[in-house]
């Protein structure tokens, strides 16, 4: 295969900046690509059993058996996230002799990247990791910007670190394995950047979402590239979300009490419930008359033409969750602030902002409907 | 009692910045000193079973019922630097309430400040925390300068974070209860900056280590200002340790060694451990020529006045170590790389340097005759 070359996205973070590499056949040069970056780094990777089924050899290979230190396999899913899971990658790690100076390689989803991420980031007080998203959604979200974390009993990554990547390799090819369901749930993070502040992007989301969800290469490759690159740019300007990195949340504090209603399960994936909550937020923002009336079904109008649910009852369940539990689980949320709630909400398409006006009232009076 | 202005040492690191306060009667006023510093913020109180019955009450009394969202208590002891009791921390900090602009306060030794400094680390991605070392090695050493973590099977403090307190507080008086074996462990660490970095300050604590060691006010509040100036120094040139900070390490790699052929016990403190290390490492560094004849004799003689042991033999133990042991085990060393041992040296009393040119071979055959 010729080797093409890859678009580059840079991140830039001062001494932590660092590049996104997107394109075809980049897990077969990974060794090739980390050695000319870091020469000398030692390589430990993580992976879930599923990815190490379809990718792990390629990638393995292309160390030419020098400067890998060896593979830790976690059981794929959600579950992993979890303090004993972490415990075990970390002692792993150790064992397998990781100093300062290696590297943690995650070769995964965003389960891995978060797990991965977060055992490197407190192992020996921080070594450097390299993500290798094998996800739509890991490539376009959870590989930018250095979130890590696990969940707790509380509520979804309420545990974890910032700790950006010293390199991010998003190989377009491996999405070609990927279930159809968790190419559309990654979609939905896609169209999350055209809703939140590139409106031009969601209108060509609108034209050819068709091209990037069949994988037509240089769809595809424009989707991922753009994501990035705007979810680079906010994550410059506000590393630690101290302010506009919130509205990248968009759809996110409906949707983590969605998720967690399901039990974070099959029943609903993480990018299905946020396509149901950037619907909802901008139902929200149109029943307090901020954005105007209609953009809201526009937004589901294309969601629902990508394959993903738009409103709580497209969700395959026996049961409906209340309003008291949806408005319990987003109290939980990490920007919840002295118990008030904190939206992502929309004047239009493409201009997402931070709201902090509205009451818990409010919020259960407009789910009322959505909830029965 | 009347109000005595504390002393105030600054650690300078742009936004993380932070003051240590020193002074009497620092815990009675803890609950006003915050208000003062951190306006509205909220605080969760961590400690352990002897603290808690010596200081929370006065403690949590300073908060005159405002502002405090509860304690932990967790068992004293190394023991508890691990991952499931930092997983029940955080998920006890959790369901206090505590959010991004809350306070984790560490009111304890080393053990507290490390292992609730980690948690508030890791916590939210992140919260900020307040030290109030209650141990006079926590005091000079281990609450400045933001390393927190836990213990792996693989070594000490393996597992962690560089996080920044945002105010530590030293109340000289709570060292009235510290047990003489205690006060004797953390002097060590008070040596240190003087064999590390200021021959003047050693000279100093020859004279009066004393009036240090019987708690005489000025020597005592002089010794930990002085000790914490220097840390702070340290700290500000170099935060994470990729250079000079690793100065902070003599007597370490041999002390950890030792505390971890000691199992962690009671039988070996870490001041203790530090002690016949920082002696090592003044032997060795004359037995290569880098240091004056009679130096280490001079640190020993020193030392051992203030109550502390110099020499493997010193530890009251069935076994002594065998060189191979003590080897592994400074293997582990987080300043280890590809194998290399880096050990901190000295030319003189003060004057300590990064060494990296010794090899294994070489630390055999000196420690041959310590071992037996």
């Amino acid at each position: 295969m010729a080797e093409e070359t890859p678009a580059i996205v840079p991140v830039v973070l001062g001494v932590r900046s660092y590049d996104i590499l997107i394109g075809p056949g980049l897990i077969g040069r990974l060794g090739a690509l980390i050695d000319e970056r870091f020469p000398g780094a030692r390589v430990a990777i993580v992976t879930d059993a599923n990815v190490r089924g379809l990718y792990l050899e390629t990638v393995e290979r292309s160390f030419a058996g020098s400067g890998l230190l060896g593979t830790i396999v976690v059981p794929p899913g959600e579950a992993s996230k979890n303090f004993s899971e972490l415990a075990r990658v970390a002692d792993e790690l150790l064992g397998l002799g990781v100093e300062r100076n290696d590297l943690v390689l995650a070769l995964g989803g965003g389960v891995i990247g978060d797990l991965a991420g977060f055992a490197a980031a407190i192992l020996r007080r921080g070594v450097r990791f390299v993500q290798v998203p094998t996800s739509l959604l890991a490539q376009v979200d959870s590989s930018v910007g250095g979130k890590t974390g696990i969940n707790s009993k509380h509520g979804k990554n309420l545990i974890g670190a910032f700790h950006q990547p010293v390199l991010v390799a998003a190989d377009t090819d491996v999405l070609e394995t990927l279930p159809k369901r968790q190419l559309a749930a990654g979609y939905a993070e896609v169209a999350k950047y055209g809703l939140l502040g590139d409106a031009a992007f969601f209108a060509w989301l609108e034209k050819n979402h068709a091209a990037v969800l069949t994988q037509e290469p240089a769809a595809l490759r424009h989707a991922i590239e753009t994501s990035c690159r705007a979810k680079a740019a906010i994550v410059a300007r506000d590393e630690t979300e101290t302010g506009d990195r919130a509205l990248l949340n968009l759809g996110h504090t409906f949707g983590h009490a969605l998720e967690a209603w399901a039990g974070y399960s099959d029943k609903l994936l993480h990018g299905e419930a946020i396509a149901i909550g950037m619907v909802l937020a901008f139902r929200f923002s149109e029943a307090r008359g901020q954005a105007a009336a209609g953009s809201a079904d526009r937004v589901a109008r294309h969601l629902k033409s990508a394959g993903l649910p738009v409103k709580i009852s497209d969700v395959a369940s026996n049961t409906r969750p209340s309003v008291a539990e949806i408005v319990r689980l987003m109290a939980q949320d990490k920007k919840v602030q002295r118990g008030h709630p904190t939206l992502i909400l929309a004047r239009a398409i493409g201009e997402a902002f931070i709201s902090r006006d509205q009451s818990w009232a409010e919020i259960e009076t407009f789910l009322e409907p959505h909830c029965s």
